[in-house]
């Protein structure tokens, strides 16, 4: 049995500096003045620049996480993901999302298959595909070129590729529309017939087992919408799932499955066919290609970097530590670019589903906090929304993602002397800053920033597919490095499962009184019941 | 000096209570099973539904709560408001959102001024101005009718039409599409003209003061964009803004200048003008004013509902509750609606700025926890992204919001036997059971679910125009609730003001860089100079 984190000397250690760091020496504005600071504070590598110069740490506590990481092996545990060990061990699989961008030509067994040659077969495959339909050469069933793509998957199967396409839309130039369709929710299909023209729309369905309840629901809405248009699923439909599920199956012919692989789980899929389909027909395989290798060279940087150099592995120990010792239940993600609006969404899958969780690897209650809250919205926009609550209400820590060069950089027009792109990056600046700082008001307590309040800021150079990549892969590796420190396991996501069996369970009330419109309802709990009620009764109760 | 809210009996007895709500008899697998729980624990009023029967909570703690807030005259408070009494103390100001909405006459003055009869004068302009849009009567400078309408402004200017919008989205029948210009990263301005037609363009810059930074700089932008298109600002620009303020200034003449006033604050605006032009413009004055008369409804409940039958009012003691006695730090509002998708991102910033407080109304240290953090997204989409966290890691109630009759109604395919919607309340109603009671599983602990997570559901018969304003009065309503019961001021925002200060120093360091490009940064601290550095320098330091 793995050793308790909490058991650990490390852990121990950071217990008293957190007693120690609490001291008013020890308030941000005190450890920012130090005039090397950022440079102690602050790494480059993979690609990104990362500052954690106001973060509520020093030397010592960093020393002492690095210590923690060693205790717990973390860069061990890594190498085991990325060299196809079964790490996903509740479900008996390994978690390769590393190999969809692994460009080395190495070889990665998992369980006699050669995962790597297949992720790279399926590739191929993605590649000729957006081809032949950028060329005109696939067309829907009146001979149309294919105008609108609509994703139909949710959760793994819909947010990164979602976040990706946003960030790469300024330079989609293949005539083609993304539109996503995740929610069962029928005014979500409603809406998205009303805004594409059928005969030149490609439908992708995602999931890996076919059988998502809300997929398969929306399917079934494509099918009939294909069917009263004249149009044919074979023409109009393609799969991405597993080899032999039913999303893969001869006798229900669709224009191409493309297959994807129980040794990478959802929420790390969008380098792998999930995000490489839709993606493609959006802006082409090869920036799908590039995007790749910016993950690829983030991977490696995760893989190989001493820990005190390691980007993501920085992130993850200050996030524990901010967690863990800190106390701070939740963590905003805030990007000043609006291409990246949807990155707080997919982190807070990515990062809420993996570390959500209350039991070790072992199945024992893990003794401390495990994931927090993450949320977030673009800024500046999200200064003027809930930064009132960041400066004078309570703490939680931010990462800041800053851009250094914006998609429309010609657009240069100065207002109060500044273009726009230098006027949010003069918010970018002065955000941290004035969270780490805080400002004394002893006359006017309504206008006291108390300071003290930590926060990260990440760079990219430019919206590249590359750096989108590094961004991506980034946030992959931060998240599983704090699961290997808490020994849990990010791959799996039981506690999902409870709510689908009593949906289920109330579904078949639903069926009852769908299939006899007198059935009494008397298989449910009492409210349960009066909702049922009001649904059927279509309207509220008096 | 108002009484320190924890000094109250009721604060005290409560927290007597929540020891006691601790114990395993008060978990809520035990307090559902109560065969009157829902009709003990649901109020209808005002239009809505509201399901209190998964919280925390028993007939002494709500009647506890109920004492607090009769300690608190709470009710009394919300009536100063709506008779327009200064309660905006720290700005001197009153808070008339709720006049924006006050179709009974009554005359309600400030400072001398006839609010209602100056937001009534304002609306018929609105009313007018929209009839001439959506007739033609009103073009662009070549002729052409407006086909696209782009609203310039942040935060309170946006957040809350935003939301509204897409929730009338399926009816929007005018042929006008809207668009959004909040960041001021000109990433956000760039994509915006990719999508436009600039002749059939018409840009509503909101501002009360018209000196907000942002939206002064996208203003500018949209000025330069005209005149590169020979198109005259009087004939595509209008303005939602203060009497007198440079964007109501006759000498750079616009093609109307429509008021809002210093009695409405921004998160608070969009039944006034700010969220009036921009949605008549896209579904009709009629709808607008339909969605003001469902917003009065719940007003004049919220004014006239005793405690324990006053929806927002219990949901306000409720939060409290969940927040300062179960030490809750984060609420999530989860819609089953696609079209409420930009709810949750509306009550994040209508609740984290007005109750993220650090100070009392007479300016003392709060000395308990106010606002918490509000984030979410729609169900079901949230269940596959962050609910593994929701129900096995840490603990956060949930607001789920449901309506009963979709729009699209006409959908009626089933798949497993169901609806599209049917399947949506299937999980609707599921959920919020599973996070209640748990299931027990002492074999496997990674498939145990703990349970006692606490939510509410709030249900609308429809998207009607009425119930988005019943909805929205209703969030509106809750928030000042909560202030009043902390005795915090819900209407100031003094927390955004030093980070502005400091992003002030910045440009003025970008301004002096730009003027003569051989100038060293020599003012700014080591940590802002190294990011001048690069951002000038255009790439990531070595």
């Amino acid at each position: 049995m793995t050793q308790p984190v909490n058991n650990l000397k490390a852990w121990r250690h950071l217990e008293a500096h957190a007693g120690r760091m609490a001291g008013p020496e020890n308030h941000l504005s005190k450890l920012i003045a130090a005039p090397n600071r950022l440079a102690g504070f602050s790494a480059s590598g993979g690609g990104l620049f990362y500052d954690f110069s106001r973060q509520r740490v020093d030397a010592d506590v960093m020393a002492t996480l690095v210590e923690l990481a060693g205790e717990r092996a973390v860069s061990r545990c890594f190498a085991d993901m990325v060299n196809g060990e079964i790490v996903n061990r509740t479900e008996n699989r390994a978690a390769l999302h590393t190999a969809a961008r692994d460009f080395s030509g190495r070889k990665i067994t998992v369980n006699g298959v050669d995962a790597a040659a297949e992720l790279s077969r399926v590739n191929a495959e993605v590649r000729e595909f957006s081809r032949r339909i950028h060329s005109g050469e696939l067309t829907g069933t009146t001979g149309k070129p294919f105008r609108h793509a609509v994703v139909i998957g949710i959760g793994g199967s819909y947010l990164g590729t979602e976040f990706v396409a946003a960030a790469f839309a300024p330079a989609a130039d293949k005539n083609i529309r993304l539109h996503f369709l995740p929610n069962v929710d029928i005014d979500c299909f409603g809406s998205l017939v009303q805004s594409i023209d059928p005969e030149s729309t490609l439908w992708i369905v995602i999931s890996k087992s076919y059988t998502t309840t809300e997929t398969m629901a929306n399917e079934a809405q494509a099918l009939a919408f294909l069917r009263e248009n004249n149009l044919d699923p074979k023409d109009h439909i393609v799969t991405v799932t597993a080899k032999g599920s039913p999303g893969d199956d001869p006798s229900k012919p669709v224009l191409v499955s493309f297959h994807m692989f129980d040794f990478i789980g959802g929420r790390f899929s969008v380098t792998s066919a999930v995000g490489g389909v839709p993606l493609s027909l959006y802006v082409g395989f090869d920036r799908f290609e590039r995007f790749l290798a910016g993950a690829e060279e983030m991977d490696n940087h995760a893989a190989s970097a001493p820990p005190e150099k390691n980007l993501p592995m920085i992130a993850a120990l200050v996030s524990v530590w901010n967690n863990n010792f800190l106390g701070y239940p939740a963590s905003a993600v805030i990007p000043y670019s609006t291409p990246l609006s949807r990155l707080p969404a997919h982190i807070q899958q990515l990062y809420m589903e993996s570390n959500g969780k209350g039991v070790t690897q072992d199945g024992h209650p893990l003794n401390t906090a495990s994931g927090v809250i993450v949320f977030g919205e673009p800024g500046t926009n999200a200064q003027h929304s809930f930064f009132q609550l960041a400066h004078q209400g309570r703490h939680f820590p931010i990462d800041f993602i800053g851009v250094i060069r914006p998609h429309f950089e010609s657009y240069r027009n100065r207002s109060k002397g500044v273009t726009n792109h230098q006027e949010l990056w003069a918010n970018l600046i002065a955000q941290p800053q004035a969270l780490a700082t805080g400002k004394a008001d002893p006359e006017n307590k309504a206008r006291h920033f108390s300071g003290n309040r930590p926060s990260s800021t990440l760079l990219l150079n430019d919206l590249s597919p590359e750096n989108i990549g590094r961004l991506l892969s980034f946030y992959e590796a931060k998240t599983v490095f704090e699961a290997f420190i808490w020994d849990i396991n990010p791959f799996d996501q039981f506690g999902v499962e409870l709510g689908k069996t009593m949906a289920s369970d109330i579904r078949a009330s639903m069926v009852k009184k769908n299939e006899n419109p007198e059935h009494i309802i008397d298989d449910a709990g009492h409210i349960e019941k009066a909702y049922l009620d009001m649904l059927f009764g279509g309207s509220l109760k008096a």
